[in-house]
């Protein structure tokens, strides 16, 4: 090792890892489900679908999804009124939790950067695993940021 | 126009209509879900979320889905203890209807041949439009092959 | 079988299977690529990718794909200075070949109808199994419908 | 804030960004392309299309694709001889760097756990941002993962 060049190997903290794992959750929800049909009728099942199966993740403890019918734009008419899933209308809240570290991250479409943006929104350390004070001020957050 | 060869333009039946959009419905299912964590647990909410999506669909009078998780070969233990949707686990049928005509289709994993066969099962055509007796057949012909 | 209800079974012709399959290609297409990130300089790669992996599936003698990037609207900034594949962006025509028999149509987004629009745009029997009369015409036309 | 829970808000370090920016690539590739038709000849380019893809995306520096269609099990035969991309064939590593901060995560299906593993292998600092010492030293232990 040279002096300009600090190598750690690739252990990672807990936490490190949960932010990892949090970019996995979110990068795979964007990349499966665009595309599916909806409607207002049944944007609410299938965002329950899609929570359920990240919950099936590692370390997924809680999962918040919304899908947005109505930010799809313009509807067709008859036959064709209805919307296939883009990225204007999802928002997705995870919360991951490995012993005492928990990272709470989110997608949403930011109109003003014309970009479907992911990212942390809160990084918790509790020394007492899964203390209920802990777990509740993550769920707090992770809903405030589901609302926004 | 030569003798040997005739041509006619693209003004279809309803019947040949149909069978290009059912090929549709489960060309999109296959490559639409793919991918997906399920688990005997989630499977069930899925496949619904799936016939509610398909069900938005033009034609579309009914869909069929079933979720096979076990088909999905071994698993893997702890917090790998879930499966991905593999076109192994999926049993799909389409039934379409426009005016007096009904296609049935359906999509089935075939060991045999190691493939994912999508087919045709049943066309019918009433002269009473949407008249019980056809769509009571239909429906019995759609149920039979979903439980094959 | 009742005088009212003439049904037949799902023996297909050639000209109708292959209208069923080119629905299959088409709607697997729309369903599977939405959401890949694509520019400019990388749009006709991923469009040869495309032709490849449709080239592949049963009954395929022809398939033209073009992605349009600039219809996915208004670009990002810096980082973020990419779009994703959106059904604006996307052009497929594809060419079925059975026998004498051959099927073309082609996905193109509807402004007007705000529709990714899937249609069959020609359908071909020769006497002459793949004559060089028709398939010269199958290629114009499918080339004609992928530029209009 | 209680003693036993220390909150550090969402500001994180660029190592730390980039640890989330790697799963978000990572998962995103695996959800993405799952059921495309692949074959041995065609492998190539869509490996290259998945790179020109991931390449677009915010900091990524590098990214290598393989596909093994072989190891999609036994073929089926005739006009079924060829298949769907499965995790089993997925082999894909992507180098991340902001600053002076780099990150390597790679996605490998573990027939052991019979999951599709994806793992950091290796996080660099390097004082001197983008050296040609760290560089190289990440391309190698890159192409390295990727090989075993």
């Amino acid at each position: 090792m040279t002096p300009g060049h600090r190598s750690r190997d690739a252990r990672l903290s807990r936490r490190e890892s949960l932010l990892f794992e949090a970019g996995i959750k979110l990068g795979g929800v964007f990349h499966q489900y665009l595309g599916i049909p909806v409607s207002g009728r049944t944007a609410g099942s299938l965002a329950r679908a899609i929570e359920s199966a990240v919950g099936l993740q590692p370390f997924v403890r809680r999962v918040s999804v919304r899908i947005h019918p109505e930010r799809g734009g313009p509807l067709g008419r008859g036959r064709f009124a209805y919307r296939y899933l883009v990225p204007e209308m999802l928002e997705v809240t995870v919360e991951l939790v490995d012993g005492t570290s928990t990272v709470i991250a989110n997608l949403r479409h930011r109109p003003d950067l014309r970009y479907p943006l992911m990212k942390v929104v809160r990084v918790d350390e509790s020394e007492r695993p899964g203390s209920v004070r802990g777990r509740r001020a993550s769920v707090r957050a992770a809903a405030r940021s589901a609302r926004r």
